[in-house]
């Protein structure tokens, strides 16, 4: 009686968003707690670090202890970011990590030349350079991702053609090299999104590229996360990032302009709550989400943590029930 | 090339979800300096306050004062709640107040006798003194109100038919006074609703009651209000309550198990980047809900108002882009 999938799986990038965002190192070791406590609740892929230069992201110089310490454990695997080919070096180099064969080309010129000082078309031109080093580690390049795809803070509003036109650049890469493109990552980095607007893009997606698995990417930070994950899901999208307590980010906490990722647990227990299947246990979830403020030493924006989910209510109606069908009266 | 309204009607419940909720006394003149500011905003119904016994709530006992210091504000009309008829005499004796003519029947067996120590059919049993006072005032009685629709702290779940029985007693008792009903307010009261529950519940009422206007009362308490909103409106819903900054509870001051309404302001700017129209000033919105933050002394759970709309980002760039066409050299 839905259109709705059985299943959903999450991305849990909560330990490599949060940690770049806070003002303090976070140790390597309570780092390394946080992800083993993420192993445990049934998510099957956890980001776990960034392969950044420790100049411009200090907060992530541990990436290879932070990946040396990392437990095996079965059924999840340990993914990462870089936005170089050195970076993409490093990650392989440590042999710990499932790597996405991702090409990345943001929408946002202006984001771009920000972060990286490159025009699209020098960073178009490095692609090469990364199919090499995918090459040499047997990783196959079937991925495009896109950031800033609904807007973005330094450039403005984002035309959905140019977010077509760097899925595009991207395939063409792809292609040249003799590979396919089989998914493509779309971020909405600064939280620019709303429901008509994530719909409206992923319908233009899913129209040019059919047979593409559509990943997406969503920060709260205006308060439309969850309405705009439900969107996605409206549109057939099955593949959710989310950070554990909706690290990242804390408006309560003076950071400026930015909020984490939609929260991990709260995400699950929509999903849960309209029939469709996580694998993630909410309970250990929620426990993950106090630990992470924990780690971080401050209040994260995630609701349901701070609350209860249903099952204790859940529990308590029933065994009201049971006890009351008990003691009634036998029917005549 | 959609079809979402033109337009939507919120209703700001802020002050009086707000200040019930917390744990000190607002001075009157804080509570009327925040409805004096929201009624600047462009929002045209804010609801004030609440005619309860001040031995149960005893924040509410200046309500009569709150009133008297209501000034007009020309297209902003007040509301307030009421739990029996003698809180319906209190409120309509001020002459303040645009009084709904609802008679309300929680969904919650449990949640009503815990409230009122009263069944459902001793509730029923109230409405002809209700209906009395109404006429007495001249108020149209047209409006079924149902609380705790989609679940409860007490009760647990609460199943559609029993929303739709509630509603249908309420309509009986206004049918056989001669008035119709017009209009239906649903509260997810605890904040138990999915996106999926709160598209069946609706499509069930709707389905028996096509004519009514349906209102909705979102908690946010689990993080999913704004995508429940989505829901809804894709139902048809065109009439939302909220609070400004999320007044109404706040998960990070340690207050349990309650969380407040959804935000209007994070709302306001949902809708309005949608292109759905409110009517309502997004910054002195966001303004308001900084207010609401003083008046109660701590952080409230909005988020917009602690980051930034998008406008400043649009202007930023509106004007580099025309500097840069200045600048350029003009086409051969």
């Amino acid at each position: 009686m839905s259109d709705y999938p059985k299943s959903v799986t999450i991305h849990e990038v909560g330990p490599r968003e949060g940690f770049q965002f806070e003002k303090q190192f976070t140790p390597t070791e309570r780092k390394l707690e946080l992800v083993h406590a993420l192993a445990e609740t049934g998510v099957r892929d956890i980001e776990v670090t960034s392969f950044v230069h420790a100049k411009w992201v200090p907060q992530m110089a541990d990436a290879e202890e932070v990946s040396q310490g990392l437990r095996p454990v079965p059924g999840v695997q340990y993914s990462c970011l870089w936005l170089n080919d050195k970076g993409l070096e490093r990650a392989a180099a440590t042999g710990k990590y499932c790597l996405d064969g991702a090409l990345k080309l943001g929408a946002s010129p202006a984001f771009i030349k920000k972060n990286t000082n490159k025009t699209i078309e020098e960073t178009i031109a490095t692609f090469p350079s990364w199919i090499e080093v995918y090459k040499r580690f047997g990783v196959p390049v079937e991925q495009a991702t896109t950031n800033a795809a609904w807007g973005c803070n330094f450039q403005g509003d984002i035309p959905q053609q140019w977010v077509l036109d760097r899925i595009a650049a991207i395939e063409k890469a792809i292609l040249e090299h003799g590979y396919q493109m089989k998914r493509i990552l779309l971020s909405d980095t600064m939280g620019w999104a709303s429901p008509r607007q994530i719909k409206s893009l992923l319908g233009k997606v899913r129209n040019r590229w059919p047979e593409a698995q559509i990943r997406i990417h969503l920060h709260d930070t205006r308060g439309t996360g969850l309405a705009n994950a439900v969107a996605a899901l409206d549109m057939g999208v099955t593949e959710f990032d989310s950070a554990v307590g909706g690290l990242g980010g804390c408006p309560f906490a003076g950071h400026k302009a930015a909020a984490g990722n939609i929260c991990t647990e709260d995400l699950v227990f929509m999903f849960e709550e309209m029939g469709i299947e996580t694998g993630i246990d909410l309970d250990k979830m929620c426990e993950c989400g106090r630990l992470a403020e924990n780690v971080v030493g401050h209040e994260l924006p995630g609701k349901l943590m701070h609350v209860s989910s249903l099952t204790r209510y859940r529990q308590a109606a029933a065994e009201r029930d049971r006890a009351a069908a008990e003691t009634a009266p036998a029917a005549a």
